[in-house]
């Protein structure tokens, strides 16, 4: 329960969610999976395809025990409970309820409005595909954000009791959230991130396959991955069992 | 349907079989996870958690109509039925079932050998993720390699189809194969996928994820990916219909 471990983990899935979103724009927009009562499906009703691709993976997962992970927050409520027991590592979490801290509204919003931003427009008629990737990239981007706001939160308090104490007794949003800020550590994220897009697809033959700029993965980082990760920390602080 | 258009295709997917295979490699070879019995699911009897959550995921596509298309390939059988329905560009394949094409229990058995030779030893408790990696690796590799049996086979057909349908009518599997093999071109994918592997990985930080060996990949290549899509050409020419 170090920052730095942490932080490595943080850093680690990067490539995952920079993949997920390479693999994702290989697709076109498709912009009808994301249409209520347009999923083709029989009998879903009003729905899209995506939102019933994300409910359909997400049920299995809650079979295979996912969401008894911290960091593994659903999209979905009343799914199935786990067919199996997850052995889990001890965690030094204190938090009764892990879903206290679920940001996957705010996550599911803003992973949205990336699509235009990293895919061709129009239709390509790949629909089954887009929805199957953008769950994938849509799990990597929130273990990323949940993983940093359990364990981030936890060993920050750890470093400055006293005063992390003080403001969540006061409940100082504003004042906490400025503690929990490392703005020289976000930068260096945006940085590493940019070359690591960069790097990625330094191989790749561009008549093939679409490639994603390095400055909007940098925006999503700056504008969602990062402040969210900073709301969920706060959340878990208020949240947070003496 | 040129055959030109159906190597870009091809080539386009080793990005994404490289990604995924990276992805499966941070994390340990648990192999608990592939035998039967051990799975922990409540009434699974006596599979693996690895064919139970191939064959959840399977379940789950074969309702999005996954297995419309062509080049996706179930691993199981006795799947539901699609409930939606797929419209798909029309393909000029000469095939009534695509199942007659359908090389999965051998990808299977060579890709977990491949386990071991691209996951660290041992054994991190991360069961559910290795196994959610290990479908999403093995239908990337299936998707390239009955995208190929299918399209390349027909392509090669039409450019040469007196000779083709000569082989045909003997049934002569040996001289069919050698008129099917191109050695330059493989050659030229193995160089290819060397430089993809190296260049994926370039900045990664070796102390927080762990890399898979080029070498690894290009002899999964050699081995298993060009002769499976060889021997698939071989199946659908001899279950072409004229």
């Amino acid at each position: 329960m170090e920052l730095k471990g942490i932080a490595e983990i943080l850093e680690g899935l990067e490539e995952t969610i920079i993949f997920k979103l390479i693999d994702r724009a290989q697709f076109h927009r498709n912009m009808v999976v994301y249409q209520s009562g347009e999923s083709g499906f029989k009998g879903a009703g009003n729905t899209s395809l995506f939102k019933l691709r994300l409910l359909y993976h997400e049920r299995m997962d809650a079979e295979f025990g996912r969401f008894m992970v911290p960091e593994e927050r659903p999209f979905n409520t009343n799914l199935p409970k786990a067919k199996r027991i997850v052995h889990l590592p001890p965690n030094d979490l204190k938090i009764i309820d892990y879903n206290k801290v679920n940001l996957t509204a705010e996550i599911k919003e803003s992973y949205l409005k990336l699509i235009p931003l990293i895919c061709p427009k129009g239709d390509d008629g790949q629909y089954g595909s887009s929805v199957e990737h953008d769950v994938y990239a849509l799990q990597a981007i929130s273990r990323r954000i949940h993983f940093g706001a359990f364990f981030v939160a936890e060993c920050k308090y750890r470093d400055n009791m006293d005063e992390y104490d003080c403001y969540i007794e006061k409940k100082d949003d504003s004042e906490l959230l400025e503690k929990l800020t490392r703005t020289e550590v976000e930068e260096n994220i945006c940085k590493r991130v940019r070359q690591k897009v960069i790097h990625s697809q330094r191989k790749i033959n561009k008549r093939i396959r679409n490639l994603i700029e390095p400055e909007v993965v940098i925006s999503f980082y700056r504008d969602t991955i990062i402040p969210l990760t900073k709301r969920g920390e706060l959340i878990y602080l208020l949240n947070r069992k003496k």
